[in-house]
């Protein structure tokens, strides 16, 4: 699909953020688009938990007055932002997506929106989540194919940017619940290390995985936005005090060397489909000996079960305040094993991060980035689950950076992400790695 | 009993630093009135678990002709510092007080062994420790009263000191292992913040409670002893990165208002001795308006079982190692409690540790620190059991700074000591404040 540069929500967060500092773009036309994007499409898609034109529109007259009084612009001047609804917005509805929350209207900003609104973003609404950040599936469709699913738990955030609604989305993966939506709706996900942005504000569910994530159209719209989230927080103990990444910077570069890629066999791997192996095998072809196959040694084969111990018990301990009654079978059903966990179990698991850490800096010794599945294959069809994260979990579990890259398409027309993986703390070189195979690839494609 | 300045060893470390400085004494001689007193005494106090005369001999040798050559020395210089032996030293066994380590030699020293060595002082030998220093007694007796415990769990520390055979010693407090032996033994134990020392190579009990502590004579020397261990250490993830709290500095300097004093009644009380409470009742009436009595919220009641759960549930985690068969019955039994312990129950206790400083904090508002006994009353009698440890755990769990003040008698004639409690990071008052108390006790006693 070539692309219409007069239609404003087809251009990346990077092009439209160029244009709005040049001047020959305004917020408020920007959040007309937007508005006008959600109201055709918004029934079909239902990527929305709470979007008020009105407050669109306020912020962006507010932001536009800003920018002609001459003052100096943020980072996002301007760009609508959607917020995954976990993630605390001041006297706006924030309700987790649990039928317990309903009209749950926080007092206080999450320290990311605090940094989004400092940064000049426009917060664009509230996207759709699982209950509770969890399995059971919310209101949001596929918007590639409206009888599948768009994935979970940021379901809402991954099909308001896939459909062009908003540039910029935020969400959040305890499992695989930012690269598998990014992969089922055809967008650039974004999970940066364990720690990079702070949770101070956003629900709890598992706080030695949740981890916030981005979505965006391309890589260095996504490293963008991460800059302006990244930092620690004193609120969050997981958030690690480091300088700011400069991962937009970084990410711009061009890679010293021609990067080199391992590509790994995950455990799970028999879950994998045709068309995603396929396009493996043409992908590691296409690039010769800058890609190698690995594996990972017999004890990751414990890992999704390991990562599930710590996700389950900690849950059953945050979400102790909901009533099972009120909650999904999905949800309840962990909530009972996460009860039933020991101490002694969930410690043991515990260990298990650092030790899977040290595991694969023994691969990254070797290559740029690991490359994998984002999800099995295409969304499925059906709108009662949220699709396999069987590839994701490990990833949150070692707090290693991953993207996933809307470059395969599937058989039946539908988008399958590429992962990368790279090292935990690198998470400039990483998205330079996407950015570079982004635009290889987008390369490959105009000439093939 | 009036000070003998002519034996050595009656000197507090901060007067044989003092002379060491200024070349009135050398490494050598302390180290020889060591030696001399260890030989006369240890078959009856049973303090360390190695020690050797000619390892010692050696260090102040190195220390006298460094010192000679004219070239800066650290704050410790030639002063002879015993560590529990389940500190790590680097090829001088470290055997935990676990039959199953017997003839284990660690290849590298704790981070804070490296601290003292750099800092000039002697590794005098390793005092004795409970099995694994948890409840079950080593050899060690109280110097006072030799058919009485000297406490646990680092009792080889608390009586090396409190007998005269070293200046400084260091301990671990994971309930009440240093302030109880301290206590019983009669010298000044303190426990800094959690955090403040790091713990790398050195025995892993329970990591949330696990805190390294000191023995000195008097509570200026124990804060010269802390500034020479703390800072953070990347080692250990619990550690706090904070410039040096000069915590001997701030201890000297005269408190700006009459410190006063929350006498508080903590959960357990029925247990407190006779003549603690007597002693209490008359240190109340003698401070007059620099004292008022403080009770603690009804939640406080359960911390001793929570805190019990968080430390039982860790040591069962990171002691698997360690064959049942080979362990007394106290720990085997702590152990499977440890075992049986649910995620869920051990998440929620560990909830409870922020609740407690906030707490706290509005005792603190009102008094610059808490006064509450050490221990129920002096060491009693028999050798098979370490006493109780029921007004310690709490502040451990806490991880507000705690001194033990050896400044009581009991109507047998034994220690007891009076505990100080600050808040949480303040380290230095609480040891200003509890250097202002034990001077006034001292002039008071002088006088009567």
């Amino acid at each position: 699909m070539a692309k219409d540069m007069s239609n404003l929500l087809q251009l990346t967060a990077l092009e439209l953020r160029d244009r709005m500092a040049s001047g020959a773009l305004s917020a408020a036309e920007l959040a007309e688009a937007v508005i006008a994007r959600v109201e055709a499409r918004e029934a079909e898609v239902g990527a929305w938990a709470w979007f008020d034109a009105a407050y669109l529109r306020e912020q962006a007259k507010r932001l536009d007055a800003h920018r002609i009084s001459g003052r100096p612009i943020g980072p996002l001047h301007g760009l609508p932002v959607g917020l995954k609804d976990i993630i605390d917005t001041a006297r706006i509805p924030t309700e987790n997506g649990a039928a317990q929350d309903r009209g749950r209207v926080p007092e206080r900003d999450a320290e990311i929106v605090r940094r989004l609104r400092a940064a000049g973003a426009i917060i664009a609404g509230k996207t759709v989540t699982t209950e509770l950040a969890f399995m059971h599936p919310g209101k949001t469709r596929n918007p590639h194919a409206p009888t599948h699913t768009p994935g979970g738990s940021s379901q809402g955030s991954a099909a308001a940017v896939a459909d062009g609604m908003v540039p910029l989305a935020v969400g959040t993966q305890t499992g695989g619940s930012v690269i598998r939506p990014a992969s089922f709706c055809g967008v650039t996900g974004f999970k940066p290390s364990f720690g990079v942005v702070p949770r101070s504000g956003v629900l709890t569910q598992s706080p030695s995985l949740d981890t916030i994530g981005v979505f965006a159209a391309d890589p260095l719209s996504a490293a963008m936005l991460t800059d302006v989230l990244a930092g620690g927080d004193p609120a969050d103990p997981g958030s690690v005090d480091a300088p700011a990444p400069r991962l937009a910077a970084t990410a711009s570069e061009a890679p010293p060397l021609k990067p080199v890629f391992a590509m790994l066999r995950m455990p799970g791997w028999e879950r994998v489909s045709e068309d995603m192996s396929a396009a493996l095998g043409e992908l590691s072809e296409a690039l010769g000996d800058q890609a190698f196959s690995a594996e990972l040694p017999a004890p990751f084969e414990a890992a999704a079960e390991v990562r599930e111990q710590i996700n389950f018990a900690e849950m059953a301990h945050h979400y102790a305040g909901y009533d099972p009654a009120h909650l999904s079978d999905e949800t309840r059903a962990a909530l009972e094993t996460g009860q039933a966990v020991m101490a002694s179990r969930y410690l043991a698991a515990l260990d298990w991060k650092s030790r899977i850490t040290g595991a694969l800096d023994e691969i990254f010794l070797r290559c740029d980035a690991i490359i994998c599945p984002s999800s099995p294959g295409a969304a499925p069809e059906g709108l009662g689950q949220t699709g396999d994260p069987v590839f994701n979990g490990l990833w949150t579990m070692a707090g290693t950076p991953a993207v996933s890259l809307p470059v395969l398409t599937s058989s039946g027309g539908l988008p399958m992400g590429l992962q990368l993986v790279g090292r935990r703390g690198n998470d400039g070189r990483l998205l330079r790695t996407a950015r570079w195979l982004y635009d290889w690839i987008g390369g490959e494609g105009d000439s093939a």
